[in-house]
């Protein structure tokens, strides 16, 4: 796969991100008018509402007269393929240059899709590695089920923001070690998690298990994630039931849902087993993508450092394995629902997708670029990540996550 | 308080569920005619859709043209107050008997509102000594924060079922102490979990806290909730992150969400703490209710036996105090929220809600009356959660939580 050209002159570079190769799904708004359905190509957005109100663009129902992308998410991989196929035509060298579209610097991004629910995973064999030998030692650090169990937990629906969302800083409760009860104040060790998120486009029954190779043709498409975290909330709160108010205050994602079709030229396979999975694991084929990713760190009003860069090939179980274990019980899944992958990290320490792997649990200050010392986030702060699949002479870009951290609020009496 | 008269003579009775006093909210269907919103009365259902339509019922805006009450829950606490004024009017003796009524043995019953989020706790102290106990000894029994932070995670709303709804076994991995590996396969250690179900009426925006005040004005009413739990499933998985595919499979709800209007009466103080609550979670009046709850268990084709009885007032910590908590990070709560209170247990063998405790991890097996010996529960097998508020002369009940077991199905190749 090469460059495919477009009409859009911005869309024929090997640095945009937006080539007619990706055709990546987002909802924006121009000034105060309704936000609506768009196209990423080159630094413009096709308006879809406005394309499928002047019938340059056909579905078997109206798919865009929301502000989200859940109505054409629900109709299915056929219909995913037409609009593809009907985008490329149009945006093509040759195709209707009368298309509407915007510039993306005029534009204002939404959440592209509204959350059923959110799951997040704990998939990531290096920076499972990582964790464990901080809190139980290398001899213990991987839990007994990982190498048999995509670990998830569920995750909060509601605190999915859209990149550009400021952070709140948290409250919540924590308890140093030496004390005899726990306080109760913003949270002190504030991190970030590099993720990647897959969205379900069609669902599951109730009671009705699927295969990992259904799983895969289910997935609508991926996102960058960030699953803001509060480690020190986490650690007091977590035992025995989980992550739960350490990591319900924000998670960003990515304006653009980048499809499996434009993903198609960079699966990779997960890497070998360490132990046999159970059949109902099993990949039948490729299921991760090869997408760099990289975070930068920025103090407020300073220019932002490169803190990690990691490989969303790194992970040890796919989201297509981690979506048939989630409804392996016969959980129902959802249009919409939304799959964390758990914290990517590689075996270098530069590859590490968290301060808490790249501070060594706060013991390793970093220094930035701009002399700033940090263990974790500090209140003004902007955190970034980035993402693309790297093709000949083209890329699949995913676009930013960025927030920025806001003081914390005070408690209501 | 005592009864209030209707002129709906089933009503007038110290033994139905739903006496004037009550007036629970549900949605129901007759024949294949849609589903619309009706509020109990005796042994009868007011048709809200149709009394709305006609005049019977008028409120700022239309509330019941779904069949959902989610449209009524988001109006807030004043429209509550005036929507539940009109309908005591209505069918007080000398209301308007041209009120459209259904009886309720022609109706079928659906979920009373959509589930937003759903949410379950671990906060009654009876259950948490005795799981404790069985699984890390009588010294460890509490984890360090449980006296501390009504201790939660997030659960899959997309399992939410109501009462009636058939519950099919959950396959999942398990592994024994002495295998090498996990196997994959039907749950054998199938159990109920014995709760009350608190629904978020009015949201909070993220990044924004509440009180335990404000919490207690947001929730709209309770359920009685049965959390299907496989055993042998959640002990393999569930560290370090929580239950996940465990739970995953069917949480059961009572039709009828009784409002906090109708438990007034029966208010009560949690227990006197251990040690003090951080202020965040201090209870500032009487936050739980004295609700009588009882479990049946009948094999299939066979009477039910009583197994469990105890009352909601045995909770450490109020719904009010968990949907403070909640939000403390400032998580968003959205209306259609739905809290379980986790497993109700009291200091009694006779008290416990949940087979685990009941059979102690299935070393003491229950005899049934009718000679069958149960450790967790089998194909066939029907269990039933009943709850009422005991008053003078009258109740205010819940109805039932019905579900019978099918057996597990064929996994997908």
């Amino acid at each position: 796969m090469t460059l495919m050209t477009s009409w859009v002159p911005s869309a024929n570079s090997a640095e945009t991100p937006f080539p007619l190769n990706n055709l990546p799904y987002g909802v924006f708004s121009v000034g105060h008018a309704p936000a609506r359905c768009g196209v990423a190509i080159g630094d413009m957005i096709l308006d879809l509402t406005e394309a499928e109100t002047k019938g340059l663009v056909s579905l078997p129902e109206t798919a865009f007269d929301a502000p989200s992308w859940n109505k054409l998410m629900a109709m299915g991989p056929d219909v995913w393929a037409d609009l593809r196929a009907q985008l490329t035509a149009l945006l093509s060298e040759g195709g209707d240059t009368s298309a509407p579209l915007i510039a993306q610097a005029d534009a204002q991004m939404h959440l592209p899709f509204q959350v059923a629910e959110y799951t997040d995973f704990y998939a990531g064999k290096h920076h499972a590695m990582n964790v464990g030998t901080m809190f139980r030692g290398p001899e213990n650090a991987l839990p007994p089920n990982w190498l048999h169990i995509p670990i998830g937990y569920n995750g909060r629906a509601s605190s999915v923001v859209v990149s550009g969302t400021d952070v709140v800083r948290p409250n919540g409760q924590t308890k140093a070690p030496d004390a005899d009860m726990p306080s109760f104040g913003p949270s002190k060790r504030l991190d970030i998690e590099l993720e990647m998120g897959a969205i379900v486009g069609t669902g599951s029954e109730l009671g009705q298990p699927i295969s990992v190779a259904q799983a895969d043709e289910m997935i609508f498409g991926y996102v960058l994630l960030n699953d803001w975290s509060a480690r020190d909330i986490q650690a007091w709160e977590y035992q025995p039931l989980g992550p739960f108010q350490a990591k319900a205050f924000a998670t960003s994602i990515s304006p653009w849902i980048v499809t499996p079709a434009a993903l198609e030229p960079f699966r990779t396979s997960t890497p070998e087993r360490e132990k046999d999975l159970l059949p109902y694991l099993q990949e039948p084929s490729p299921m991760l993508f090869d997408i760099a990713l990289d975070v930068t760190m920025a103090p407020e009003g300073k220019p932002a450092t490169t803190i990690a860069q990691t490989n969303y090939n790194r992970m040890y179980y796919s989201a297509a394995q981690q979506l048939a274990h989630h409804a392996s019980s016969g959980c129902a899944m959802s249009t919409g629902d939304l799959l964390g992958s758990g914290t990517i990290s590689g075996p270098e320490k530069s590859e590490r997708g968290s301060l808490l792997e790249l501070t060594w649990g706060g013991k390793e200050p970093l220094t930035l670029d701009t002399g700033e010392v940090r263990t974790f986030i500090e209140d003004g702060d902007t955190l970034t990540l980035k993402g693309a699949a790297k093709g000949d002479g083209y890329q699949i870009g995913f676009g930013e996550v960025v927030g920025t951290i806001k003081p914390a609020v005070t408690f209501p009496k």
